[in-house]
């Protein structure tokens, strides 16, 4: 396992979805950072599971407890550590799947991985679950980053082929950035919203599930941070998205759009604007050579679709080595991109403290 | 800067495309390895510049220099370092964009990142001509990727609109695999290859460029390679690719694809063959969980147009922060696409190589 | 803060002296370990404080609940998460405290660093209290240690200066490796144990305290593990016993010693003993090159003095930057040394797993 | 092998005694830093060899020739990378060694650890040739320390059982720092150094070789600078200095003496003095919980014997597993902590400008 990543701001993530709970150490905050503790219940309440049937129906109060690190409300600079209780575990739900492979799961990959020992029941620390503690350590660093007028935020960019409006990646304001999440749905065009949730729906009735694109920005970021090569803005976010269950593709600015574009179409013109270097254009996403350019920071996750399905399909069983059948009980998402926005804010707002505590300017 | 990645591997790249010359360190690589010299040249031979009229004029006999870690053709355990001295370097052709922001490139954000002390000839460390070590460094994975039957192979899947043929991602053959890398331009389906030629040329005589998209795989690993979260194949793979410039995004089986899925067409069936567990699709690309599964690990990389385009383009002098016009002099790639296609296929075989040594099975 | 450390063996600690508790996250320990909790209970039980009245009076259970990572007594891959609460903590007594440094703490330059932000109460996260977590998780890795018949033990070598029998740096049998651990004071003569608790006991009742040095050992490791120059034994054990309060010193071998030697005593001279490289004399302590011999590695850490005396010292306040008087309360070892024994074989079998784990051979 | 290390400053080392020479990558350095290069080549000079009897006899200009990272003089932000070739190397005084494991050296542990396929000819990639890179690195990180009125210092403390006057660890001067310095001997007390130079010299002539210690120590650190358990100063040193070959101990301020001491004496009094908080005596080396206190950074490196004697020594042949005899031929430092102080003051130097350039104040 490596549960942990970071350069300056360093997360540890531990827990599974049927153990004792779930929780994470958040080493390297800046100590004596007075937490808005109503906020980031409010911002861990968006991936509250159970609030609506385009979510799974599992109960939780996901609250969290503090173990360390904040005294009195305010970060004392020992590493932040913070556990939630898991409480609606129905464990039996999953015995029939101890020894089928869930397509689309990691229980076979992970049961050869760690040789027959991992906690398969609701994907152990596979799970989803584990992301309630990133979207806690990202509303963390969504504080530390407002503190410094740098705005983060996400919405649902698309259902199947239902696609949102996208953010405004030249002229974004921090009204456009953040209405999705002040939404019960995270869109911005509540008209495609409501398309988006019929097909989530309608893929729920008949046992199914469906993926989406979250595309998340952010505004206020000065230029000149990152690096090049292996350390840039890039990099480090990728390696750290990645981490987000159903995450199968990321791109930046254009992105895969860009591969079919002419360079004169692509090149984004810079000009001066009041004063500062801006472009015209931001098909690089606000980021050239691995650093910012001050434009908004643009980028957009690829969600699967939720791999535990009701219907039945055709698998193994993993240790007796045989074809099998299974249908996958439990209770789960049928979209798993509409609770995946907040916790691609919450790494968005991860890497990007990260990056300002480094120090570089 | 942080030129160098690698967990049990680990690469450190330095040099400028208009100073002495380039180079890497590779720290982790086993002792005792007969290296093919031969192989290593002629890998080393895909990606230099000059060799047809879709990339730069420039030229270089790119010949690397040992200089330790290698005694007598084996690896001897220290620190592998190799430098390539640059040798046709036309820096007048730079002299123009000293103060003039080169549209789609770091110039700005690299004045800003080290206050106006980098090297903007040629791109400074910012290069593509920083892959020729990547280049090097992969060279060396697959050979000992190959004495293990692990093979990596890459090719040009798009440039603009015109899609090569996908390699089998079910039953991808080493032959298949293998065989974009002995031509003389990276495809699979060589009628296409002349139409995206066709398209290169026409942006080139335009004084313009295109994107393309590179699309490489793997064949032979076993299942259970990886980890879950942060420390997973893809993780690892993407914070190395966004490493290759212009690498705008990236994704693993559908990807991008699978969001727009349902999951009972996206999740892989699993079903016992010749006593092994394999997946009747492969939308998941090879990684579940972030592990390998043994089926081919399929991914791919979207590259931006060339920035550098001979056409005239509006932008700002940096320095006195004043609007201004441009042509970007120098010799250029049309479609970097096409010499990243050894890049990629280099840095997946670094990863990928970093896994294995990492001792997990 | 930077509380956690390790290459393939990740260990992230938390916690602070007078908060909600201490723990520790341990991850990359290998699935399907079934864990003799006993044992384990068994050596935290030797760091445990109010033993005697060598050690702090302060009485806590220091029960250790499981977060993570274990599943009915069994590993299974994720990480292992664990937190001892406080339970006893008195934080009155350090109300004088809250702005006059006590000398040979960390209030004044915890107070710089994160700038009046850090806990005070009872050294905060500086406290010896967060050396229960790396008793535990060291515990974890002498059980997998043991299950490779490699034994880590450590004995208190000295108290002032009066010495212990040291180790038998080339014979040393498991028996004389594990006695002092099974003794209420971990020392090997008991004479010079008896010594020893009277200087302790005689510097407690003048309200002072005495330092010690820790001597600690493992058998049973094969030749070859470790690297060379920055990355060797020495450095990994070195970057984790400094990490251990009051540790000033370490010398690996004759350490110390060896600079006053001469090179033809000092060289331990190779000879073959029933088919195996061996060395007559042991002053390299079992590393060569940062790389283990198959000989006992031996290791010394100087302890300082504790820190916190009764008697009243000069000082200054660091808030009103005057000088002031300081009587230390709250209960505290008149020799931390003690306590220390446990720790320093705990952190010895944590780094020797995290090589072991990092699969060379 | 693991030959990098840095947090913000990363160094990677490469080369081998009789390879093609030795270099270093310096990545994170900052950008627009004029280089003095006659300082760096004078502080280069000080570990030169050949110098005078006290060692070795091997000729070699060292001329340091840069690869990337400086253009005109001043450095670009891309990685520093520098070589220096190998020029007077004697392969042939090695071939009896070939199969004899030298005593003191890696030769039996690394050929078991690279499984026979390293180069053990003058040590290889061990040799304290390796030293030459590691003092350039430093060389630039004293320079850039100076600029910020940070000032490191090291000398011979001891050589065998005489000793040098130390550093006065409270009021310690910028010209008692740095006179041992510019003296070719490296000493404060010049009849001690004549004492020791007869040591040396005795030891050479009996074909035998002696240790020493060498203290290193720095000035105008500001308070605040470092963290608490395995991040601190002493962790990151230690880290670093025992990568110095020979280095078999390591103490900050009193270090081991403190283990002797009662808590009253070794506890420093804070005092105000001109508005500043010091500490009356320096027990704590400049340290506390990891952190500096302003006061003087005091440390000792114990270093081994020369393990390459001339007199003839009983070992085992390791490939044939017999045992065997030996005498080293070749040129060797009768004394290598002679040579060692600049190298410790190098990589002080480079510890210092890392934690400097983490930014934490």
């Amino acid at each position: 396992m490596s549960s942990h990543i970071g350069t300056k701001l360093h997360m540890s993530v531990f827990g599974e979805s049927h153990g004792e709970g779930v929780g994470v150490i958040l080493d390297g905050f800046p100590a004596g950072f007075a937490v808005d503790w109503d906020k980031l219940l409010a911002f861990q309440d968006r991936r509250r599971p159970g609030k609506n049937l385009t979510s799974t129906q599992r109960q939780e109060p996901d609250q969290p407890v503090i173990l360390g690190g904040i005294t009195d409300g305010v970060t004392n600079g020992a590493p932040i550590a913070m556990r939630i209780k898991n409480q609606d575990t129905r464990s039996k739900d999953y015995a029939e799947m101890l020894t089928a492979a869930r397509p689309g799961h990691a229980d076979y990959t992970g049961h050869i991985r760690y040789e027959g020992a991992n906690d398969p029941r609701g994907g152990g620390h596979f799970s989803g679950r584990l992301t309630a503690p990133l979207v806690f350590a990202g509303g963390l660093c969504k504080q530390f980053l407002e503190a410094r007028d740098i705005y983060v935020g996400a919405h649902l960019a698309s259902v199947k082929d239902i696609w949102d409006q996208p953010y405004d990646p030249v002229d974004l304001t921090q009204e456009q950035l953040l209405l999705p999440g002040t939404r019960e749905f995270p869109v911005l065009d509540q008209e495609k919203g409501k398309l988006m949730w019929d097909a989530i729906d309608h893929a729920r009735l008949y046992q199914d599930s469906v993926g989406g694109v979250v595309e998340a920005a952010a505004i206020g970021l000065p230029a000149g941070i990152g690096n090049p090569m292996f350390d840039g803005i890039e990099n480090r976010m990728a390696a750290v998205l990645f981490g987000i269950p159903g995450v199968k593709g990321l791109e930046f600015g254009a992105g895969f759009a860009a591969s079919a574009m002419l360079g004169s179409n692509n090149n984004d013109e810079f000009y001066m604007k009041d004063g500062q270097v801006k472009t015209r254009t931001n098909h690089h996403g606000g980021i050239l050579g691995g650093i910012t350019s001050s434009m908004p920071l643009v980028l957009r996750a690829a969600l699967k679709p939720t791999s535990s399905i009701a219907m039945e399909q055709n698998t193994v069983d993993y240790k007796n080595l045989v074809d099998t059948k299974l249908s996958v009980r439990g209770r789960h998402d049928p979209c798993i991109a509409v609770r995946a926005v907040p916790v691609v804010e919450a790494m968005v707002a991860f890497v990007l403290t990260d990056f300002l505590l480094d120090g570089k300017r």
